[in-house]
C-alpha cells in the first residue's frame, strides 16, 4: 500500500543563501530564461536591462530586427553600459566612463585612441553575447557559456508535455497578442514555493473563492496540471474568465473547439507560467533575487483588436490579479516556516499534490 | 596575593554571529525561556507568538486552562500558522493555506480530504509541541527536543541560590500580582552585556543617581547580588521605591519583615531578572534577536487592589524605567568596543565585579 | 611587440567582503592613514573619532600641543570612550559607564576605588595608543601593533616619487593653509576604483569638460601623474583653476616659477590624493567602509589671507567638486560590473592607463 503522504524538500532548500547561489549558477544562468516581451524592445536600439542570476543582461534589437542580449558590462574597465532599466540608443551603446562604443550586435566600433591600438580585436573585445531566442512574443536568453540546452526540448517541450502537443499552445497566437496589463509583484518568498503553489490546487478551495466560482472542479483540489492535456472547465453559469464570471472579451478564434470554455496551465521551468483561456493569455515570469525574494511579472495578453477597441479589461484582469495576491500571501506565509526545526526534514504532500514530487526530484538532480 | 583584576570574556563572544547561532541552540533553545505573562493568554484560545532562539513559538491555553506551546508551523507545507503577534481563536488554529486545522492541544483535527488519507496519524501530524511550565505567573517554554532540564533546579534553583530559599520569592505572591505597566526596550547590545550590567553595581554611582539615592549602599559599588540573601536597604529618609524616594503603594503583606524596606535582585539565566521591593515586583525578560540586538520586556507588577484603585504608579515605574534606560545606554556603549583590537582578549573585572567571572565560566562551559 | 592592452585586477578584488577584511588589516590598519586636519583638533583636549580599518580611533591633542591617538575603547569593560564624532574635554576622557578616566596622553588617572587596586599599572591599563605623525597640516595615524612603517619612505616618499623632490610639495606651505571648504562624498564604490580613476586621464575627455577646458592637454588622455615631475599646464586663455577658467585667488607666493599655471597630482597610498595649483591645494582622503562603499572627504585649502578676505571661492571650489562628482559617478558605474562574469578575469588597460598596473601589482603584493 502506498502512503497518501509523500515528503517535500527539506526547509533549507528554501532559505540557504549558499544553495540559492548554486541555483543561480545551475538553474537561472544555465537554462533558458524569459527576460522581456518582444514588444518591450520593439524597434532597433530599444533596450531593457534585466537581472538574470547574478548578471545584469542588456537585451536589445539589432538593425535587422533580431533580438540580441549581452552582459551589461564594458569590456574595458567594467562600467555598467546601461544604467537605466529601459531606453533606446540610435546606433551604439557608448560607455559613460571612457566612451568605448559597441554596435547593436555588440562589436566594439569606437574608443578614444582606438586606432593607435591595432592589436584590439573588435569582436573579441566586443560585448559578451548571451544566447537569445524569441518565442511566444517573448525574448528568452541563456547565459550558459558554451552551447545552450535545446530550446525545443526544454521550453517548447514543457508545453508538449503538459498539453500533449505544441499546436495546443501555438493556436493561441501568443506572439501576436498585445499586453493589456502588466503587474509586478514583489514576493517575500523563495521561487520554488511559487512554483509549487502554481502546480497544485489543494489550496484553491481555501484561498481562491473567485477562481473556484469560475472553475468549480478546482474545489476538488486537483489542478489543471495534474493530467496531460486537461483543461479545467468553466462552470455552467460562467460566461467568461472574469472575477465575477461575467462575459469576457472577444475569443481568440484560432483556438480549437475543445479549448473553449476551459483554462489550461503550463509550467516552464524554471520561471515561466502560461495560463490559457479562450479570450486571453496570462504569462507569469519570475525573477528570483534572493532565497527569500522573487519578483513576479505578470502579463495579461489580448487580441490587438480587443486592445484597440478600448473595452474595459478590469474584470478580466482582476480575476488572476486576485489569485496572484492570494497565492503570494500564502507563499510568504510559508517562507518563515521553512527555517523552523518543524520543517527541517520538510513537510508532506497529499495525493492531489503528489506530482510536485517530480519537481522536487528535478531540483535535487539539478543541484546535485 | 590575588590580583584585584580578573579577565572578562574576549570581545568576539559579544559580536560573532556564528557564536550567537550556537547560543541560540545551546542556550535559548535548550534552557527554560520565559515567553509571556500568563494573563497575556488569559482565556482558552488566546494566543501569542514569540521568537525563541530561531523559532516562532505559538503560546496558547487549552480548554482546561493549561498553557500550551507549539512551533508555529503547519505540518503540511510549512506555512506559519499564526502571523499575528497576538489574538485568539475559538477552537482550532486553522492554516490559511490549505485549511489544516489543529485543536488547542495541537492535534490535527481537520483538513480537506483528510478522511481519504487514513494513514495520517493526527497526533504525529499534530503541531510540534514544546515543553511548558507556568510559574510566578509567567509561561516558560523549553525547545529542547527530548527531556527538558529540571525546572526546579535551573529556574527555581536560581532563586534559591540567590535568596537562600524558595519561600523568599514565593512570599511576594507574584503569580497573583497584576501588570501595572509594561515597557519594551530595543537594545543595540549583546544579551550578555545586559546580564553583566545587571549583576554588578560598580557602575551605580556613575549612572544611577536616582537608584543610589534610594539605596545608598549602592554607592559603594557592591550589588545586592553579591551575597546570598542580601537585600539592599532603603536609605533612612526614603519612604518608598520611587524615583524621588516618595511613598510607594500598598505593601505586599505576605512578605517577611526582613524583606521590608529592601531591594532584592535575582538573575535567572539566560533571560530573566527579578527585582523585589515591598510594594511591587519588576521582571525583565530578554529576547535576543542578534549578537548585537536584544529586546527587553519589563513588567511592573502590583497587587490587584493597587491596580484596581487607580492610584498613580508613575513615580514607582519611573525609577526603574530610568535605571533601565541608563543601563541600556551603557550596554550600547560597550557593544562597538567589543569588536576592537583593544578588547580582543577582553577587559578586566574589579573586585566588586569578580562574581561576573562565574557567569563567564558558565557561558564558556555552555558553548564548549 | 608589446600588446597595447594590459590586464586589470580580477573583479572579485572589488567585491569580496573577505578580501576587503584582509585589506583592512594589511592596508588600512598597517599603513599611515590620514585621519583629521590638524586644525580639526586645534586646542588641547579637542578630539575627533574616526574609523580606521575596523577601529574607532580617538584623535586629540595633549597639553603640549602634540597630536595623540588611541583606540576609542575603555580598558575596563570596553565601553566606547567618546561616542561623538567630535568635541572637546578639559583634562580627561572619562568613561560614561564606570567613570574610569584617562588623561590626554592616555594614562589611567582615576576610577572609583582605584586606590584599593594597587596592582593596576596606570600606563599598562591606559588607553591603547596608536602611532601619530603630523605633516602637511594633517594628523596621520598607524594602527600597526609594533613599529610603524617609515613615514619618510611611505608618505613623503610618494611625493618625492611623483614630483621629484620633497620641496616641490613643501613649497605650497600646506600646513599653514586654511580649509576654505570641506565636502564629504558617500561613494558606492570600492576604494581601489577611486584610486584607479584618480590615476588616469583617459576618461577626462569623456566626463570632465570643465577640467579639460582648464587643462587642455588632458584631452589627450595622459594624466599629470604619468611622468615624474610633470604638471599639466593651464590653457593659454585660462586665468585660473576655476570652473570657468576665470581668475582664481591670490597665488601661494612660495611656489616655484615652474609650478605656476600648472596642476600637479600625487597619490599617497592607500587613501590620500594631493592636488596642487598655484592658488590652492585640494586634498582627498578616503575612508573605506565596505568593499562597495567609501567616504571621500575633500578639503579645499587656501592662504589664511584669502580666507580672511572673505573673497568668493565658489568658482574655485566648483571645478573640482564637479570633477569629483563626475569621477564618483563613473566609479559607481563600475562597481556592479566588478561582480559580472564578464569581469571575472578583469578588464584591460590602454596605453595611457598602463601605469595603473604598478598599483595592481602593489595591491597583489600587499594582500599576498
Amino acid at each position: 500500500m502506498t502512503s497518501s503522504l509523500l515528503p517535500t524538500l527539506p526547509g533549507h532548500y528554501y532559505t540557504d543563501p549558499a544553495l540559492f547561489a548554486i541555483e543561480q549558477d545551475r538553474v537561472f544562468a544555465t537554462m533558458w530564461f524569459s527576460v522581456v516581451r518582444g514588444s518591450d524592445i520593439a524597434a532597433p536600439g530599444a533596450f531593457r536591462t534585466v537581472t538574470v542570476g547574478r548578471e545584469s543582461v542588456l537585451v536589445t534589437r539589432n538593425r535587422s530586427g533580431e533580438a540580441r542580449a549581452f552582459l551589461n558590462v564594458c569590456r574595458h574597465r567594467g562600467a555598467q553600459l546601461c544604467a537605466a532599466d529601459e531606453g533606446s540608443v540610435k546606433r551604439t551603446f557608448k560607455c559613460m566612463y571612457h566612451a568605448w562604443a559597441y554596435d547593436l550586435d555588440g562589436t566594439l566600433v569606437a574608443a578614444p585612441n582606438l586606432v593607435k591600438m591595432p592589436d584590439i580585436d573588435r569582436v573579441e573585445y566586443g560585448l559578451r553575447r548571451v544566447h537569445v531566442r524569441e518565442w511566444l512574443g517573448y525574448v528568452w536568453v541563456c547565459l550558459a557559456p558554451g552551447e545552450p540546452p535545446s530550446f525545443e526540448d526544454e521550453v517548447q517541450g514543457a508545453c508538449v508535455e503538459r498539453l500533449g502537443d505544441l499546436e495546443s499552445v501555438e493556436r493561441y497566437g501568443i506572439a501576436d497578442l498585445e499586453v493589456g496589463r502588466r503587474i509586478r509583484y514583489d514576493v517575500a518568498a523563495n521561487w520554488k514555493l511559487i512554483i509549487e503553489n502554481f502546480m497544485e490546487c489543494y489550496h484553491c478551495s481555501t484561498i481562491h473563492p473567485e477562481l473556484v466560482h469560475v472553475l468549480p472542479e478546482f474545489a476538488g483540489g486537483y489542478a489543471a496540471q495534474s493530467y496531460v492535456g486537461h483543461g479545467a472547465e468553466f462552470g455552467p453559469d460562467i460566461q467568461g474568465f472574469t472575477v465575477d464570471g461575467s462575459p469576457g472579451v472577444a475569443t481568440i478564434d484560432s483556438i480549437a473547439p475543445d479549448q473553449d470554455r476551459r483554462y489550461f496551465a503550463v509550467t516552464i521551468k524554471p520561471q515561466v507560467f502560461i495560463n490559457l483561456v479562450p479570450d486571453h493569455v496570462i504569462i507569469h515570469r519570475m525573477f528570483p533575487l534572493a532565497a527569500d525574494r522573487t519578483i513576479v511579472e505578470c502579463d495579461w495578453l489580448y487580441l490587438p483588436s480587443v486592445i484597440a477597441s478600448g473595452v474595459d479589461l478590469s474584470r478580466s484582469v482582476e480575476l488572476f490579479d486576485r489569485v496572484n495576491r492570494q497565492d503570494f500571501e500564502a507563499c510568504e506565509a510559508c517562507q518563515p516556516g521553512m527555517a523552523s526545526q518543524a520543517y527541517a526534514s520538510g513537510g508532506v504532500l497529499v495525493p492531489s499534490e503528489h506530482h510536485i514530487s517530480a519537481f522536487h526530484d528535478w531540483v535535487r538532480t539539478r543541484l546535485a
